[in-house]
């Protein structure tokens, strides 16, 4: 069951973040921990993501929501790419941060409209 | 066009919330002003949770997960009832408890789940 | 000096909670810690509040700002009763309550005008 | 009426922000989404700021007192940059740094005293 | 080593809270959803409680400090009457809340100072 | 006494940051405010500190615990360079991070991580 959970969050992450990148993330956190990085890949994206409850366009929604709300932008950033990466489009995104800056204030949504602009622009070149 | 927003605004409330809670709530936000009464009723139901771009379900499952996060314990539990009123059912609650336990910390759950045995268990008389 | 500070913040908590209630506090902490209530008298009143940079009208609005930004109920009820009673009117802490529910969200004005009720409503009984 | 809280609203952020910044920003926001950037212009610009019972200098400092004690940053030095436009002395949003650091804690000071010296200090070049 | 986790997660909850509430505190969790329950008895107290780089008296002082400057209430008095079941003393929690004062702000000291004293006085009766 | 908490605080921020950082700093802070800067040494780091009732490996713990919790980056970088200089080891600072994952949410650790890289990594260059 350890091991259904590991290959779970692989392809939780690899759907979100793309291959390399999902490869790239644990090598990162493997070289911090060994343990938090299988915690991570296991635990959340294999056991918590992985649960059939909810949809993962919804649990992407959702967890965007608690990155705006609490401030966290580099993470914000990655989990919008993850969104669009799944399918979760523009318009959603945009009034998600709409509707909560309501509930965590104008600011948080200013900086989610930054990070939105970053992640959805065409890279200048 | 405000008296559309406005319309609309109780409206939404009463889905949420059921006519009598509605009205009560906006007298109760009159007594302390006027136009800030307005303002939540028209602007904020009105307009926002209004807005076409996201069904009122997911708008709803997005709100709790942002007073979640946040730790706004009494708006948490008003939001849960509203949900359920809407349809969102107890399973999707709950995974979002479980889901975003992992991004604003578990004692951010352990209060929300606090708050779903009280909206959810039948009041002992 | 540090006699100087001492009264300065006797002083202000005085004005703000009543000369009864600054001294049962300044007890209550001090059973706690002798050392830590010094700090808070001396520090935080004499010495923070006593600067003449801002009058205390201000700090007193500017103190229920944070409060009810980081939602801070209990201190943000002592503070209302205190900005009450060193003249601080209804009116300017109900549109420090409106126009912050933009920067902190509007739950945190939901909670905060729940104080405001019940430290200006007459008690019933 | 809704006209006349879009005038006050660009005479608000034409004050804080200057009418280059004001118009710039407004666009900005427009090209996120149409919407949001008229409730913002008109129902927190125009609506709350201008709303009669506090005046525009105290709104500022509760406003960036808000920010400071949230952690937002940006949004600190955009308004403190309007803070000063309208008149708001260096020496009071010192003073709010120093106050406030009591209740959101030193750190969010230290990060307020670098926001206020790229404000107030000279470009170096 | 899934039995381990479950057997330490278990062990350690029993020296924190007493055998009595941790096998309720367990069952309350079961009843909300069976695999979160798991997830916190062997990830949580287990995996990570577990870990050997750090003292568990030492992970008992710093979990109060988190929940202290996130202002968590009620998770914070279930982890003072932990730390003291394991030997934490009063004058290290003492010691923690003068010291975390300066860094989340002197009102969740206040808030922890309530907690302290309603866990170590002699209850009335 | 004065002088006391004087010459401590100057000894705590020496330990810490080392001498010409511990003046740097000092020297930045008065520049924004005299008084301020005072405060910050005199009471924070001499009378806070320097309290004996933790040692300073444990201040340090608990507070990049705080900083961490909150998501204070520029601070907790600070503080994670002073803790390995009064010789708390990077496998405890690890062990913390991972530890308040749980309590603050995975975001904040992921940021924590970043900080710990970038102060533990030998410069490129």
């Amino acid at each position: 069951m350890a091991d259904d959970l590991a290959k779970k969050g692989l392809e939780v992450r690899t759907a979100l973040f793309g291959e390399k990148a999902a490869v790239a993330g644990n090598e990162y956190l493997k070289q911090f921990d060994e343990g938090f990085a299988t915690f991570l890949n296991d635990q959340l994206f294999g056991g918590i993501w992985g649960r059939p409850g909810l949809p993962t366009k919804i649990r992407s929604l959702i967890t965007m929501t608690a990155l705006m709300a609490l401030g966290r932008g580099p993470e914000l950033r990655l989990h919008m790419r993850g969104a669009l990466n799944i399918g979760v489009t523009k318009e959603e995104i945009k009034e998600m941060i709409i509707h909560i800056s309501q509930y965590s204030g104008v600011p948080t949504a200013v900086e989610a409209i930054r990070a939105f602009r970053e992640v959805t622009e065409p890279r200048k070149g």
